[in-house]
């Protein structure tokens, strides 16, 4: 058995839209080996309840851990948002999730301490941002909105042009009369879409990104670990899906910036 | 126990999308008891793979049969187009789909014999529409697209409006140029957006909408199984959803044209 320090990443998310996160790992982290799972069988979670969401979430990161992983990402801001602590109690490698990073960047970031966060329903309803930012600095303003349209459209391929620019209008224009000066974009989809949303705030808005910022956080966290891959080879990357539907690897290459190599059906068992 | 004729009629799709098929047997069938299954846990079906899809169908309509309905409607383009094969294997009760009356009313309405076909993705590659078209015409010409951003422009419920038009625009305008004299709104979710299809074509073609046909059929065969039910009684209506989403009431309530009032959490096994 390889040591510890030599075993994979594992990443999983609610489908492909995780990919962005494994892009950003790749940047910073280019040794790693990386497992992703991608629950594409039961896509999307943004819409489910929590309890739903953590019972998912549970076996999701279960199938990582029977990979031998050395840490899981959690790169779905909805199982994020509700299902961290379960996972925490349930597992004993390290475990994050896309908030924290992603809160923190945002705090670091605003000048006048008012920020926009955007997301997926659960993960608005699930007020898991706002918590986190308001951990960190309770003087920060919040305005948060859900923007569900925005993962079918990326999902589409149409996240520049006339409808995209309409869509992010009409969601984010109430915003601008805000004052907000940063904004967190709380779903994977979303960076799709950045300078479509740029558009809308005509570069009055900081644009923070979580997929970056939880990639340098897994960082920090090896090195604290000492479980960073000693070996200076270019990482590998499996891809297991429970679903291989008939976009993914379109979808996922937009995503990823590459072709996804090495793809696997994987069940997940209730 | 009851007599078999006054059981009720099973109802289930992937998601709330198929209280479009409801509301047309409430008016066909005023008299009888309805049961519906949305698999909300696990929706939505249209970007899933067909053995996936023929799964979860064999499960939502066992789930179904154990409430004793005494015929069922696959209120789902995606299971229709898929899985009505094995279901009628598995099952000895009456099962139909929406795909054969969606299809014998285009061929009906159709004066030039050039019918076009939205519908998801799914139900696009699976073909079944244009199948059964051929099996009843073979000289119509069929001109079929996939149209997924409709369906989370109805849950969104931005059915009417500049967003909903553009999009049916560039979904559509490619189909005038082929003189298709009949669309059939191959999805459930689809109806809502009826009014703002016709706008692209301006009246051009005439809009076939399957909920509706699905319900005459099922009186045709309840009538010749000597199933209807005999009492003259307003039906009752109850719906099982896997999951009760955070929008399942106000989304049931715009595709229903009704509040949905006996609501149950129904677990599926795998």
């Amino acid at each position: 058995m390889k040591s510890l320090n030599k075993q994979p990443i594992g990443v999983f998310d609610s489908g492909i839209g995780g990919l962005t996160v494994v892009k950003a790992l790749k940047k910073v982290l280019p040794y790693e080996d990386i497992v992703y799972f991608g629950d594409t069988a039961r896509l999307p979670y943004g819409s489910k309840s929590s309890p739903t969401i953590i019972r998912f979430a549970l076996q999701d990161a279960k199938f990582l851990v029977n990979r031998q992983v050395k840490m899981i990402i959690v790169a779905c801001h909805s199982v994020s948002s509700v299902a961290l602590p379960d996972l925490k109690k349930h597992f004993r490698l390290p475990i994050i999730g896309v908030i924290e990073p992603g809160a923190k960047a945002a705090v670091q970031a605003s000048k006048n301490n008012c920020i926009g966060i955007i997301g997926t329903q659960a993960t608005i309803l699930a007020g898991a941002y706002e918590r986190a930012i308001k951990n960190l600095n309770r003087q920060v303003e919040i305005v948060a909105r859900s923007t569900p349209l925005f993962v079918p459209l990326a999902e589409q391929g149409w996240t520049t042009g006339p409808i995209a620019l309409q869509i992010a209008k009409t969601y984010l224009t109430p915003m601008i009369g805000e004052k907000i000066d940063t904004l967190l974009l709380g779903c994977t989809h979303y960076p799709l879409l950045k300078n479509t949303i740029a558009k809308v705030f005509k570069q009055k808005v900081r644009i923070v990104d979580a997929a970056l910022e939880t990639a340098l956080e897994t960082k920090i966290i090896l090195q604290a670990k000492k479980l960073l891959n000693p070996q200076k080879l270019a990482g590998t990357m499996k891809f297991y899906l429970s679903d291989l539907t008939p976009n993914f690897s379109s979808i996922g290459r937009q995503f990823l910036g590459a072709d996804l190599t090495e793809v696997f059906r994987a069940s997940i068992s209730e």
